[in-house]
């Protein structure tokens, strides 16, 4: 029987109306029957008609006639006259970008309710959401990252030289992030990007480097896409961006060595490891003088990287079959009995 | 007038029944009034008595006569008759330790449903849940911790020198903990930790450390316990512990002079940072030749620490005030809207 798949989109973060651009992007992309969750802007959750969902069912405010989902022990719940619905699916994937989706609050919420998703977990969310955890958890497993330093909201002095990139700690999707010549160009950066985080990133900007992106997952094997090595005129601003989470059509493998491309792969499951189990995720790779460095993890990557996969379905039907399984816990008021026991009650 | 207090206990984990232990310790302690809400081993809420509240009700079976409680946007609802009434408080504080309460599980939960709440927040949760995340994270702020290796489930040799401390790297209360003195013992003790996760943490196990705990939150500015030498013997083992959960009284400060006072206070508030705000957490630190060393970070403490507060009621009160507040993300559809008009539609 073909399975299944709501797709969990929308969230309360700056990268709200690319979440709705990969959904829809989606809906070509699956062979299998999906039922559309959007979580609006209030926090509350839509069923949406997969026939009638556009981009302008939600910019114009429409989406709020459709029925509303509660998020519950076990599932999503539409009300109906007399009882409670259940909807049905065998899996959901977790397409929100950004905040609550990807800072694990979503997860949070999943993992509770015992709801099987596809998506980064808890503590793959906030490690790979936050760019410095993210330097922190790659130096733990081994894997060379840019050069890097944090700086607080107010602070406007930098140790690394020039050029290099500003980004907010806390953001994908290219928003907030800067690229700085000269000092006279870094005060006006780094207040954008305080805009959008109180604490932001700085790297060393590499002219011309080398970048490579994988994605993939883990489902019992490793199941991994080509490498690409993205189009870029020096980096995607966010309108840019917008369009390429709309991707579905197949893209080019990079022309690369086998050697190379066996590093990047092996770095990937490094990256993976335990932590993203359940999670399609890609990484955004350097090569700087034939060494692999970690430039991101996108724990869901725009249209889910959809286009780098030969039969995406076939991988998230697979990766559904392996999502991680909460350890089960005895509740069984062994010590509270042996107290009162104890105190003869 | 006097403020009104939720307390949160339960959840699903191996400290269930502590955290009962401890949310039951905080009646006598607080001096406003309190509404009780039980998360249980099946994640329904039931708002509990105060008046009644034993730690019987639980492991007889008997709170499930309580009314139930749904927690959605807002806060915690109970049914009546016709509609649905808001339980009323004006802060809830997290009590619920290990699994849920500190791996950042409910405060997702308790951030999408903007509740107010005292308790880490998903990021700091995630990075004191996790030993080797707090390793990280204090390198990072450059606090020093002891020597670590991590093992993966299936590995059975350490590198590091006996005798040893064996601890499952995601749990809190000394649950599967061993001290291992030579190589014969060591089998088992990862056996044990190995039954509560599938990686642990080793460390040099240091003869006679000195132990000091701080506790404290930022309510604007700092507000910090006395420094405690903890009584122990080797380390607390369960039982011990679970009766330490249930601590009122107040203690003796530890006998040490103001330098070192004063430098524990400084490092606990290098931990604390921007990533406990909203939080009340003790930090248990390890002095070996002079120098401090962070040896654990406890985002939930034991019946919240109270006894190493003069007026704990008013710290509460205090931190209420400060809870962190979410970013107010404008959700526009200006993207959306400005790809419609370039397409003419």
């Amino acid at each position: 029987m073909s399975k299944q798949c709501a797709i969990l989109f929308g969230g309360v973060s700056y990268e709200h109306e690319i979440s709705i651009v990969s959904a829809i992007a989606l809906k070509d992309v699956l062979d299998m029957p999906i039922s559309y969750i959007f979580c609006d802007k209030h926090r509350e959750f839509y069923l949406i008609s997969t026939k009638e969902i556009t981009s302008k069912l939600f910019s114009s405010g429409a989406y709020k006639k459709s029925p509303k989902l509660t998020l519950k022990n076990g599932g999503f719940f539409q009300k109906s006259l007399m009882k409670e619905k259940k909807l049905d699916f065998d899996f959901l994937l977790n397409v929100v970008h950004g905040g609550d989706g990807e800072d694990g609050v979503l997860a949070s919420m999943l993992t509770f309710f015992n709801v099987p998703f596809i998506g980064p977990r808890t503590d793959a969310g906030v490690l790979s959401f936050n760019k410095l955890y993210t330097k922190l958890y790659a130096q733990s497993i081994g894997v060379e990252t840019v050069d890097y330093e944090v700086l607080k909201k107010g602070a406007y002095k930098i140790s690394l030289s020039y050029p290099v990139i500003i980004k907010p700690l806390r953001l994908g999707s290219s928003i907030g992030v800067s690229i700085v010549r000269s000092e006279g160009e870094l005060e006006y950066a780094l207040d954008v990007a305080y805009e959008f985080d109180d604490e932001v990133l700085v790297e060393p900007f590499i002219e011309g480097v080398k970048e490579y992106n994988v994605a993939g997952c883990k489902a019992g094997e490793f199941i991994l896409s080509m490498v690409e090595e993205p189009q870029k005129e020096e980096f995607l601003d966010f309108d840019k961006k917008y369009l390429d989470f709309s991707r579905t059509s197949r893209v080019q493998a990079a022309d690369i060595d086998a050697y190379l491309e066996e590093n990047l792969k092996k770095t990937f499951q490094t990256v993976y490891g335990k932590l993203f189990e359940g999670a399609l995720i890609r990484c955004d790779f350097f090569v700087v003088d034939g060494k692999i460095l970690l430039n991101e993890i996108n724990p869901i990557p725009g249209s889910m990287a959809n286009y780098l996969f030969d039969d995406f379905s076939e991988v998230l039907k697979a990766l559904s079959k392996y999502l991680p399984k909460e350890k089960i816990i005895a509740i069984d008021y062994q010590y509270i009995h042996s107290i009162q026991q104890a105190k003869g009650k």
